[in-house]
């Protein structure tokens, strides 16, 4: 959060990770074997049904937790509502679908606050655990690690499209499957393998959140945009130029972050689309990329870490199997 | 919060505390010594000065935690800012007065989330830690107990006066240094003594949080109003009639669960005022009521715990000295 950047972080020992390195979660030391992961998020409306939007709010929320490798625990919610301009019952609804994923995830809801709002907002505090050892930060990338993303992009894309009218359903639905889906069991699956860095896609892109890892790592990116998965439509509501602010915002924090080289002007857009409830981004030796892999084909290698360099990602097609 | 009593709480053997109760806090139960104490509450300022306002809103927070008998360690910020409206400053000024109050009660500071919103909104979601043995619930009251309450009321009358233009500056000052003020002294001085139930009083005045406590308990509270400390000032500004909506909303709320008799209108109205970082409203045998009064002359006995009449709140002038 913007403003927190310009305080100093607090100095404690229990503050594992604070904000200073734009991490995904705050991560305090309880005692030698267990840390809590905890972050806050909430927001307006990305779907047009309540019970959905609920579901993906809680997706978004926990998935901070999972970034972390945390297992999330507790949650509280948090709302902001039009009282008047909309029925009570929509706001049982979204908190019914919260509820439903929280379960799923095994997360008690120990309750949460409401205030009057002009728009609706709705999300949570979301508090997790997990063992200091296995704590996966966004600052531990290495030079020569393989880069794996989770889940296609084009959420953002696809639900500005939909303000517009302009997302088919067949379009949306992906979109919306994806959205609710827990990062989980990828934290389970790496739970005894070696990963260096991860961070989950979401307000800043693909190519924000790459940088920040980059930035915390030390290290330079190396992508190969031909190998990073959209979500089916996503070029062509490119092409119809409905877009989400938040590309352009995104676009201009990272001019002269990133090598712009070898980017076709659609693929930088896909790139920068911010992300409700993205997927992982890990930094991992090649064996544990293969495994990813392996298990499942929604595991995409995108690229490697290299040593730092003049950008902090840049694009080279092919660049996965080079050295 | 109103919509989750609409939903059955998560039924769950590590959820000590969930809102079926009406308490303070969720408390969830991580392992055999330490549970879990999380709120989140933010609020629109409720003085002029930014720093002030921060300070209050973090005071108010960890209040919820005190109230349980726990300590608090970490919090999220959570923050509506109307952008153009207001100078980012403004948002440094309201962070930096929260963070000094936070870091009085040793709490870190682990991240946040802000949202762009109509009006200015701040508050914290609070972390605190407490042996489940000594977890103070708004259920245990018994029969019998002294009611003691920790801090004078009528913040809520005062702040409002502000708005009006109608408090003078030598009744807002106590009223902020009040607010300001942590109940972590009396977690402290509880610790090894025998606390049957406990609240703090907040949003709901002394009358809605007593009464959850009284229902939570199974007991009737017979309170005697001449005991009730008031913030210097008060009764002049209730005698203005320049009242917060909140006092209307808590009376019909309470209109049949409160035998009135014996209380005057002006007292009716001090008790049904909704607190910001109120005190903490503690039923506890005698002779802990009376170390309290001997350690601090704040702590003012009101009342006592009946076996349960018709109506779980009623007036009694002298109530204290009998049986």
């Amino acid at each position: 959060m913007e403003v927190l950047r310009a305080i100093e972080p607090d100095r404690d020992p229990r503050l594992l990770v604070g904000w200073e390195t734009a991490d995904d979660a705050g991560v305090y030391l309880l005692d030698e074997s267990t840390a809590l992961v905890q972050t806050v998020d909430f927001f307006t409306p990305v779907v047009d049904e309540p019970f959905v939007y609920g579901a993906v709010a809680a997706a978004n929320a926990l998935s901070d937790v999972y970034a972390m490798g945390g297992r999330p625990i507790t949650a509280l919610a948090v709302c902001g509502f039009p009282s008047g301009a909309l029925e009570i019952d929509v706001l049982g609804e979204i908190f019914r679908g919260g509820r439903s994923k929280m379960q799923e995830a095994g997360v008690v809801l120990l309750g949460g606050h409401t205030v009057r709002d002009a728009e609706l907002k709705f999300g949570y505090a979301v508090t997790g655990t997990v063992n200091p050892d296995r704590l996966w930060r966004n600052s531990g990338a290495q030079s020569g690690d393989w880069l794996v993303l989770t889940k296609p992009l084009g959420t953002g894309i696809i639900t500005t499209g939909v303000k517009f009218g302009r997302t088919p359903g067949e379009v949306l639905q992906p979109a919306v499957d994806s959205m609710l889906q827990l990062n989980r069991d990828w934290v389970t699956f790496l739970a005894e393998r070696e990963v260096h860095a991860a961070t989950d896609v979401t307000g800043f892109g693909l190519l924000g959140h790459a940088y920040e890892l980059a930035q915390a790592s030390g290290v330079s990116l190396e992508i190969d945009p031909l190998k990073v998965p959209l979500l089916p439509g996503v070029t062509e509501l490119i092409r119809e130029g409905l877009l989400p602010g938040g590309i352009k915002a995104n676009r201009k924090w990272l001019d002269h972050k990133v090598d712009w080289t070898n980017l076709e002007e659609s693929q930088a857009i896909a790139l920068l689309d911010p992300q409700t409830s993205g997927g992982l981004f890990l930094s991992v030796p090649k064996s544990v990329a293969e495994a990813m892999q392996k298990q499942s084909k929604q595991a995409a290698i995108i690229g490697r870490a290299r040593a730092k360099q003049e950008y902090s990602i840049r694009f080279t097609p092919g660049a996965i199997n080079q050295g």
